[in-house]
């Protein structure tokens, strides 16, 4: 038989075994597990099993690796981690309509209760019963996951999955930077990983005259180059502040977007932000930080906004309408990709910092 | 001669003295001087003569009288200082158009360049080149001062001066509360002071589906209940977060009002703000405070802005809008009246925390 | 067995009969049909079988009533018709999980499929699917109904049902309403039917300085007094343009609410607004009209908003927030009452002109 | 003494003659006159003299040209007609500031009042005293020309005068297209004259996924291309709502920017707008046309917005940052360049259909 990569259309049920590989946080330590017999999930009412193609490691998926503070206090082993996913849906629920067996699909890490106020009032990112796929149920580093249908969003048969298994994170990406207008605005971004160097393409595509990136790696810059960055900063050799306003001929720039949560990065946006601008708040600090509200937002009538997630699923469209149209073009974002055994090796290059997305193939 | 108290129209120019009483700051030092020989100004190119009919204290005046480290940075003496004005237009510049001699004003205190790019656009009041009345250039304490014509708003002659004093500062409560929709909503103001109690009555008018306020004066709390508050919490007594949460039914508030530059009071206004909250910061902290942007912030998907002074001058149409209308009524706001001669017991009596507004007479 | 008539929480099975009463449209015709044989519906997925306490007549009842051009060509007959229905929840399909049997609760007539990008971006008020009760499927004037658990909105068991029965209408009231920002402006309201009525208590407690209406019905106009219009104008007795000019000093209104639908209202409205004001538009014209893109639009920078429904279901709980807090007071919508047997007497009642929402109970 | 072009700084004012020549609408009747004996204008206070480079000409101009009934209307002849104009300051008032003997500008056609509520709150686009150069006053055919100093905006010395004339109507190209978000949105402009090929550019400048534009000229369409149109359609020969039907995957365009003034192209373009989508309305319809409001704005949920002129002075910044960043090149758009002497032939030219901005210099 013959098929075509993208496609199953025509899945025999009997195909799909019953057991299947995955990678466990399997106990309350560092490090991983690989297994080889965890049982192909059931599915609940609503959800499909999606045959996973690849899944990608987020910064989270290296806060569990680790098992710091914060993984202990949020994980419950043993659970399959990875929440960055695609895949094909290869069976579905009894009244799912949307997706069908054969679709080629990227998943939504964030389950929603869709019975919640803010689910209902089309803020279904900031849900207040949110699960999170490999967080808080089974996820993507495995052979096959289950998800509520909801969760998958439908892609081209023809994107390439390595460009597919980034839309969780690219989503990120769309809903900071375009949680303000653009237009023709010079745009700052402090903190150039992966969601932020796909956060460059995105304002430049959206029209701001020029971006400028700040990162203490330069590995990441010279990606943030890529991406369209037009100067980009690295405050451990370049001052940062002078840089800018001489850019931006004395003005400083309209708009910040934030995606380093480290303090010094956080000053030097705000500090060379101007009157009225605006700032999208993505990157989390380790902790509560020394903050002067007066000269950051209150005497330039700063406007600041969080941001949660991605909408559900308001940003998924933008996100499409900007790829399909090859507005953005995030093919040098993986740059590299492993096999599911390779777990340790791929987690391993992701922190070295010498890397863009990192993609592990089951 | 009969004349009506709020006209000036027949003024005849020979009334005008050479010299006039003032309160100045006469030196580096604290308190204030008052003479009887000051210079009844000139009048610059555009600019108007005011004969001021009352003046009333803010808390800048405070930090000048005192002569804290603000001040001492920040005035030169000798200047009067004064910066919430009414009065009677005696005196008018060659090609002042639409103010005219008799017109009963009040006046706005920043003046602005209306050159630079903010100007430009319509947002003067984040001018590059803001001057202050009473801080960079002679204020109204005093018998008379000269501003630009653009700084005098017209009012009605009907409106008491009680009233029109006190436009300046309710410019800043209402630029704070319609800085976001309010209609329906619940809103927390943090800072009773006089522009918060202003605030109360605003947000009430707009549509605010009910508004807490806190602060740490029992007195302060008193007026903020006058102005409309529906609920008040002194967090020397009260569990404010508890209290504001019970009264929301577990939800927290839409909007937050902050007017106290206090860390406790910002803090417990962010506990109990909703995700996709508002947020207005018009209080200014003593010094940068400990902030948690990823609580505060980012996971609420809230949005928070800096409010700098009024809107030059859509904000005017919205006070003279809500007055004229009734929906606000600032009666009770001016709670103490002195001559001049008095300053040092108004200041006294506005530093005791038991008055709202105090008015000067000259 | 004495039961408190808001709850029904220890319902018993055995008490659901298998017929009911309904009034259908029986056949292609004029007029209606009452049977007492119709069969209690069966529900399907996710629905939920609803007990009838009362439903109000619509406009779009009164159209398939009379059987005119419009009717003929949606409706197929038989159908149950009525679709501003409120009830008591006595039944509901497994995996419903935000309504309960005893719930008391208010019907949301449109239908959304869930999938189609307007729902699945929080616009499911433009559902591109939308299947309506009472018209595509069987409505509420009848003992019974089945729909969607989604549609099912819980009012708190102290609301007044003759006032609960309002909720779908006065949805349509505060999607205008609030369509745009009214804090502090002036209000014009063209067409006081019901749902006119009840946008202008909407306009008011969201903070317009004042709402001018105009109807060419004085019952109605005597109706929009009592629910808050400052002034109103017959425009068969009255010069409303003139009225209105000068009610605003010469500066015309900030905001257009249509919901007339009638050419010459349309065309009074738009010649009152100011420029940048905003209009929403609510009312239907019967056939495309003359119409002065130049003058209305353009030229006065306006901003033109079409209104669909009500927003799903944001609308609704801006209803609950303004009906809860008392902002809003329906009590003098409902002025006419009847049996469903007495339906003929009630839709002429209703043509008549001179009542608020005539309610029927089964 | 050599100088650069594009600087007067050590201008001697013994250089100012004192006639000009220039062309005017002499008489109520089609056609112009061209004098050699026209006062070099005085400068009133606050005015500046500028020299003209070149003027481009405008439908308006076209208008009174021909001498049609809305310029009999509104003309007084004798008056000097060109509003698009672009040339160095010779001469400035006392008390002007922000411009120079020497600096290079363009002009805004709309002298503004300053005192009427739309210029105090940033509305001056709208304000409600306009004259408008070459309308109401002396304009730009013609070698000298006194304005308000406001309405000189300073270019870089390095702009090319067959761009900088353009400035005035690529400011209606700015307003039109940036008076709603486009960013990864499909976006369709009825009416590929001068200022809808520019708008183009700034579309797809803006982030536009795909610009789709129709006329019913082949030369304007080949323009409105090399400007930036994904696709064209002349209405004359292809089917425009299925094309664009066809090129969306059925979903139709998210925005519409209305330039023609033309009901069969306003007709198409709501015809295939999608719900919620956005409309800026530019072109002037000859008289009131037959408009659906139903279909075209209440069902679809539209928003319609009137574009009146520029925002004085946000949409000139605008213009400055996408063309100092090379974002929006016009170098396409002017096509033709006469003397002065040859007004006859350049409105030939203009009229002929076949060109794109058409130029004169003194």
């Amino acid at each position: 038989m013959t098929s075509a990569p993208n496609q199953a259309q025509s899945l025999d049920e009997t195909e799909i075994p019953q057991m299947m590989r995955a990678v466990l946080k399997a106990e309350a330590a560092p490090g991983l597990t690989k297994v080889d017999d965890y049982l192909v999930p059931d599915l609940g009412p609503g959800e499909v099993l999606v045959k996973v193609r690849a899944a990608s490691i987020c910064g989270t998926d290296l806060h569990i690796y680790r098992w710091d503070d914060w993984a202990a206090s949020r994980i419950n082993p043993p659970v399959i981690i990875g929440h960055e996913i695609t895949g094909d849906v290869v069976r579905v629920s009894p009244n799912v309509q949307r997706v069908k067996v054969g679709d080629f699909v990227s998943l939504e890490s964030h389950i929603i209760c869709n019975i919640c106020e803010y689910c209902r009032t089309g803020r279904g990112h900031i849900c207040e019963n949110t699960k999170i796929i490999g967080v808080d149920r089974d996820g993507g580093f495995a052979e096959y996951i289950a998800v509520p249908a909801q969760n998958a969003w439908v892609n081209s048969p023809d994107m390439p999955d390595s460009i597919s298994v980034l839309m969780e994170n690219f989503g990120n990406s769309v809903h900071t930077a375009l949680a303000q207008d653009l237009a023709g605005k010079y745009v700052l971004l402090t903190g150039a990983g992966p969601v932020g160097c796909m956060a460059i393409a995105v304002a430049k595509a959206a029209g701001a005259r020029a971006v400028f990136a700040t990162d203490i790696s330069d590995y990441r810059l010279n990606l943030a180059t890529t991406m369209g960055a037009d100067r980009v900063f690295n405050p451990l050799n370049d001052d940062v502040v002078g840089g800018i306003m001489e850019a931006t001929n004395g003005d400083g720039v309209d708009v910040l977007l934030e995606m380093s949560g480290a303090p010094s990065a956080i000053n030097q946006g705000f500090t060379v932000l101007k009157a009225d601008g605006h700032v999208a708040l993505l990157g989390l600090t380790a902790r509560p930080i020394n903050f002067d509200l007066n000269n950051n937002i209150v005497f330039k009538a700063a406007t600041v906004k969080g941001i949660a997630g991605r909408k559900l699923w308001a940003t998924w469209y933008k996100m499409q309408n900007l790829l399909e149209s090859g507005q953005v073009d995030l093919t040098p974002m993986v740059t590299h990709e492993f096999t599911l055994d390779q777990y340790d090796e791929a987690f391993e290059t992701f922190e070295s910092g010498t890397s863009g997305k990192v993609m592990l193939r089951p």
